[in-house]
């Protein structure tokens, strides 16, 4: 945020250029200032850094007769899919055109004798999981939000399943990529695994749009498990729950979920949801397998938090009580913006070596309850993932500066830690800094030389996760 | 093999640049010839291609400084492990030297608590496994061969393990990587996920030399199983083998190894074991978990198999008797080669979708038949991936000849069933023509382009993987 350059987003498109999109996509190439704002505004507290125009495409054909156009009239190219970035990634500093891949929301194919989807790049993931629920099958990489899948890709989300199911980066087993010159290229197979030569999916995922246009992606899902249940338990202290965790994670119990929610998030999540959990550092969990499995699991995590301090487990074995459980958990972020109304949230997202997650917490704590903001901790703790969602007024810089400060400090002692200062959320124009930090100048400079080798006109989401030199 | 251009290996080194080495490495550095022919023969089936000379490094320092020198003479670099690859990686067609990392094998870190230790590049995965044995912790990924951490990395293996836990594309956290300017880079964190800018681990990971210098590794390891059982179990035909893994796979079992042996090969294997196993198609499974768990999987395999003619389980609950089991396994490669003396073998490497995976075998099995060239068949099928070892006299061209014509129609045929023609062994120089029609010639663009950015030069491993434009 503090190294958010202030630039103007109204640049006047060449007529040539506005011609020939219109002639492609006639309506859906739209110059309308509501629908440029509305591209040009994300969850980050990032004001409104418009586009200079939206084209909403519906093919891969499309996506790459667009992209030579934009690479002839050297066009910026941000690819947006559900808008829900939370680091500034589809801002437009640089101006020039969003490319909506919404309307390519088609599940393109379900192969369930092998685990597989193939999606199209709009499509969100509740609907993908609507859409394949009959087959037995789903998708579990769930970053809270309704994401698009293409966006997930682009960030290598993750969210509250990923302790056992993983990221996007193991998850993804092929892409469809329109390169900057226009190209249509195919990165893997169908196949669940392979060595053929760089792992130009890999490549992709993470590169927050930068190197190329993701239009379609194969997934692995997984069978919908036999048995499912969830609890809530609630902790003395945040300690005790994230020692809960972590002895949890090194006896390899497969927990499909544990989350982090402290008391204040607890506070706003009975306000929000009208619920009653005690007001203390609460862990969420959930747990997949067969019947017995699930019981096992199930009484070996009991036994652990008991050990810790922790206050009964109260148990949702129902689909709508599970529902209710997890809707709360994933409203926890629009719950705690409501502890201070107008504000809006500066959301940290370290994550290190799950050994020194409980001194990270606490020692974040400490910082914390030294600040005048509200600041609520939720946390993928299964993976030593958490969030610091600290809430701002935006028309008080003091307090951004100050949410500023707190985030650095935390990113700071993640480093120390062997972490990295982004578990899910990536770079974007936010954290450009912290990367810089953490991976060194010659780690930088090899990404800068893929980026110009891929991009040589740096038209594809310019100004984004480093600056070029 | 086929597209083997006929090279000279001898080329003299400028002298400066010898003189300069043996400043830095004294006697690690030489030109002897059978070191030099050690470093030139791998497991494939092409003769002696021998680099120029040989450095034995002992450090990353000394890795920088060696590519510092080559850069600044010019002379190609090949990574050289502990030489058990089986696609011609490590020869030199285009001479230059072999830089063996067998030197740097010591574990450097074990965070048991984190799940994660920290190697030096040459450390063998058997070595690794002995030295934290007492922890409690295990590293799975098991490609058969006591093959380098280093090298695994840099062919993206897998193995007998990885339909449960993967590939090294999912296994290793972190590396430290020297580049060809000699610049010492840090990829990735100990922490298990991060979304902090491109994935460089994974731009290393199955780059197979051709960008960089991997020489330490941070991986994830694994609790030791609380229980543990294996078995054999002989079907009919090899498509009831195959089906029951299928089945096996899409039930969501979480198997830990599942291989296919057919006839011939157990033949081969009983020969060379002293075993008696029936001599028809045959699958080993093995089975991690809690006590409860794992007679569960296995009850629930075990009915698969009856359902589809699966003849007893044979088990090996003793560890000694499943070390005598997997010994058998690994040893099929070495048993089948003395099916043929004097032969050596010509190993396909195909991945398929696992739905096709009867149709493709069952297909594949009738080519072989055809054949005059004895071709045993093993497989970590529930990957989908399966090895046809043929076996050709070195001194007759038309067996080679066959060998590779049977080899590009079981490529071609994995490729129509949406498969690669590497599951776990790389493309070496072997199967640059296969990636080519696998990825096409706009994707083999972007990895050209990736490598002319990180290697300007083309110093490191020249000639792998792809022809540069």
């Amino acid at each position: 945020m503090t190294t958010m350059p202030a630039l103007a987003s109204a640049r006047v498109l060449p007529a040539p250029f506005c011609a020939a999109m219109t002639a492609l996509l006639d309506s859906r190439f739209t110059l309308s200032l509501p629908v440029r704002e509305h591209h040009g505004k994300d969850e980050s507290p990032f004001g409104i850094i418009a586009p200079d125009a939206v084209a909403f495409i519906h093919s891969t054909e499309e996506a790459a007769a667009v992209m030579r156009l934009c690479s002839e009239h050297r066009v910026p190219v941000i690819p947006f899919g559900a808008g829900t970035s939370i680091e500034g990634h589809f801002l437009a500093p640089h101006g020039g055109i969003s490319l909506d891949l919404s309307g390519m929301n088609a599940v393109v194919a379900v192969n369930p004798e092998d685990l597989t989807v193939t999606v199209q790049a709009g499509v969100l993931r509740k609907q993908l999981n609507e859409e394949i629920k009959h087959t037995g099958l789903f998708f579990p990489i769930d970053p809270g939000a309704d994401a698009s899948i293409g966006g997930m890709c682009a960030t290598r989300a993750s969210g509250t399943n990923a302790v056992r199911y993983q990221t996007m980066r193991e998850n993804v087993l092929a892409l469809t990529v329109v390169t900057p010159a226009g190209k249509i290229i195919h990165t893997g197979t169908r196949a669940r695994k392979s060595s053929a030569g760089y792992d130009l999916t890999r490549v992709y995922i993470g590169s927050e749009g930068t190197l190329g246009i993701i239009t379609e992606i194969t997934l692995r899902v997984y069978p919908q498990p036999e048995a499912l249940s969830a609890a809530v338990c609630a902790f003395p202290t945040m300690a005790d729950a994230v020692r809960t965790v972590i002895e949890t994670i090194q006896m390899g119990v497969p927990v499909a979920r544990v989350e982090f929610v402290d008391a204040l998030s607890i506070r706003a999540i009975n306000r929000h949801d009208q619920l009653e959990l005690a007001e203390m550092p609460t862990l969420f969990f959930e747990f997949h397998g067969s019947d017995s499995g699930v019981k096992e699991q199930a009484e070996t995590v009991q036994q652990i938090a008991g050990d810790n301090g922790g206050q009964q487990f109260a148990w949702a074995t129902q689909p709508e009580d599970r529902k209710k459980l997890w809707n709360a958990r994933h409203n926890a972020y629009f719950a705690v913006l409501q502890l201070k109304p107008g504000c809006v949230a500066v959301v940290t997202d370290v994550c290190v070596p799950i050994s020194r997650l409980a001194e990270c917490v606490t020692a974040t704590d400490v910082d914390l309850q030294a600040s005048a903001l509200p600041c609520p901790i939720v946390g993928h703790v299964g993976d030593g993932n958490f969030h610091v969602i600290i809430l701002v007024d935006p028309d008080k810089p003091e307090e951004r500066a100050e949410a500023e400060r707190i985030n650095a400090r935390i990113v700071e002692r993640a480093l120390a830690m062997e972490g990295t200062c982004t578990g899910e959320h990536g770079i974007g124009l936010h954290k450009m800094e912290f990367l810089r930090t953490e991976q060194g100048e010659d780690a930088l400079d090899v990404m800068r030389a893929i980026k110009q080798a891929l991009d040589p006109q740096n038209l594809l989401n310019p100004g984004k996760i480093f600056a070029l030199k």
